[in-house]
């Protein structure tokens, strides 16, 4: 009887979710050449979907929730997620027990690791979807550094005119991404190339040049790389699924403050030096900016404070704010600069951690002392790139303006 | 007894194996950040390593061999192939018959899907290790293409030297990947860009631009994609480990010849125009070269012949060759050819499938009517990405020369 019971509740429970769930999945746009799943349905739930017939538990591991998935006859397994926010998500399978990517998926460095990645459908996706306008170039360059004794890699995009103006001069946007995440982030995830693409050619942005380089690793023989506590990383075990990269995560970054120094003394010793000998750019404060998302808008705001005549143009995404009391403290601070751009996605603001101080009054106190000050929200997002993307989209319009 | 037995003959097999074994393993050069697995060894055995707690069995697909991989105590398996030839090779593992990326690895387009690569050390490396020299950039651009009605993607290499001469013009390589591959190809498990890199600071090659574009996806609204057969491809399931990306393989491309004749059409019409309008480069076909590897070379044998005044310069790589007949048969061809270069891996000429013609009488009967010919042979490689980056070394020397 008791059984009968539960298999009746069971049953109405999944009648209930079948009633509820719209059964119009599409493939996702970050899916792999001719890969049918994952897909994504118009309540943004995910669904994956992968052949496993020796399995005995297969799930669908997004936004820090593992999903049962459940196998047909054929050894197919398929799973739903709960719907996600709109715009990309890191997500990954687990397989008896085994983190792996998704083989239906693109791959992107997120979490500290390659691994798999979905776009959920937004609203307002227009003004990150490539269209026929003219083409900037996203270009990946390796070069020396003198401060780590090796070579490093980023990538620079360059917009549309600049091939056809073989005289003028360009401003620069130094770019970061966040923690557990590489110069990889901003013009894959972050979808950069396509945002600016879009912007200039609506006469949105002025055309700019934007650097985005490696935050995190600033280790090479000039700076060796601090000795990890013993055991410290597990041998072959896959970072957990649903991480979100977020300041204080990723152990390395965080054991000292050592690198937000060392890459401040990359960007002034070999990055900006080799941007500037490489490309038509203006070589003055007046037309750099820096801007980073959470772990990078950290070390934008520490290096913006520390050498305040390197970037008139700052933004801080979902990375903090700057006070009244700490650009009073900074000599020369106030004078050079001409934009503090301050973002984060709602649902951050709404779940602040442990009382902290709400980000709005402190910027909107800055800003009644004659600072430039514009505090951008994202709605309904969090900590994630769907934020970011948006923050961009209104940073840069406003940016060497 | 014969339990016993059975089990000295295993352990007399696996002591004769760990006594030829070199326990010398060291991580990947292609790993993602920080991680230790896969390994390889001096005698070029892979090892690789993956967390996977309630899997029956694990096993390393690598070169079309599935390797059994053992259990420990904490639920991480580990496990050896065969010696492998020096060089790139696609792989993967499979966790309970579900063929997936292994969580270590860096991750290529090959085989029709994103999945793990591995980098064996070869004793002429050097070759394609990045250094301290000038360093060009490999682009990543898009534009709209007339034929497909659609935007398409490709990679454009320009040499250290272009942004620091505003009036010299450049000669320009079409480069094209094999079947199951992209675009990717040739900049990444190819490394093009660190070898230019090399041949130009070591004075062995002029500087020249190189185009890599995706001869395989040539469809969109103005050329619709076949309809697949019904129940072509299978839902969810990955592509089979060990494929090596070969003429002949892929479904698709070879439904019919019509991808081969759109690409020619995309060339003529919207890249090389595109390329030509957006780049300091000349536009005559004396500085125009194509080359292509295994499908890629078949390409460019079709378009060599079917329009040779597109190309002064043909390389083709495992992909066939020229013979002199055909070039008789074809008005124009001889006059404006500079360069054949013919290449391939030893184990292929070895290995000749269906008693094919041996190519390199066919190459040198050629070159005895005048043509200017090289038939480059990659000493102890088969029909994979050792063979091609050498080929492309040898192939850069000769080019616009």
């Amino acid at each position: 009887m008791k059984k009968i019971i539960i298999t009746l509740l069971a049953l109405s429970a999944a009648l209930s979710l079948s009633a509820q769930m719209r059964e119009d999945f599409k493939p996702a746009t970050t899916n792999q050449p001719g890969h049918q799943y994952p897909m994504v349905n118009s309540q943004r739930m995910v669904r994956a979907q992968i052949s496993a017939p020796n399995a005995k538990s297969v799930k669908l591991d997004i936004g820090g929730v593992k999903y049962e998935m459940v196998k047909n006859s054929d050894g197919v397994w398929t799973g739903d997620s709960a719907p996600q926010d709109e715009g990309f998500h890191y997500y990954q399978l687990e397989i008896d027990g085994a983190s792996v990517p998704d083989p239906g998926s693109l791959y992107y460095y997120g979490a500290s690791r390659w691994g798999s990645g979905i776009d959920v459908p937004a609203a307002d996706q227009d003004f990150y979807t490539l269209k026929n306008v003219p083409q900037g170039k996203v270009a990946e360059v390796y070069y020396y550094s003198s401060v780590t004794g090796s070579m490093r890699h980023c990538y620079i995009y360059t917009p549309a005119e600049y091939e056809q103006n073989p005289k003028k001069k360009y401003p620069v946007l130094y770019l970061q991404h966040g923690g557990g995440e590489d110069e990889h982030g901003w013009p894959q995830q972050g979808r950069t190339g396509i945002i600016m693409d879009n912007l200039i050619a609506a006469g949105k942005a002025v055309p700019f040049i934007i650097v985005m380089d490696n935050g995190s690793e600033t280790y090479g023989p000039n700076n060796p790389r601090p000795e990890r506590p013993a055991g410290g990383r597990p041998q072959g075990g896959a970072p957990q699924g649903g991480q979100r990269p977020q300041a204080g995560r990723g152990g390395n970054p965080f054991a000292g403050m050592d690198f937000v120094s060392a890459f401040q003394k990359i960007l002034e010793q070999d990055l900006i030096p080799m941007v500037e000998a490489n490309y038509r750019v203006y070589n003055d404060c007046q037309h750099r900016a820096m801007a980073g998302l959470s772990m990078g808008g950290m070390q934008t705001h520490s290096i913006a404070l520390a050498n305040p005549k390197l970037f008139s143009w700052i933004g801080i995404l979902s990375g903090g704010v700057f006070s009244k009391e700490e650009v009073d403290a900074t000599p020369g601070f106030r004078e050079n600069n001409k934009l503090i751009f301050i973002s984060f996605g709602s649902r951050e603001l709404e779940n602040r951690i442990g009382g902290a101080a709400d980000p709005r009054p402190i910027t909107e106190e800055l800003g009644k002392t004659g600072m430039n000050t514009v505090f951008y929200v994202s709605p309904d997002t969090a900590h994630e790139w769907q934020s970011w993307r948006r923050a961009l989209y209104n940073f840069a319009q406003k940016l060497f303006k």
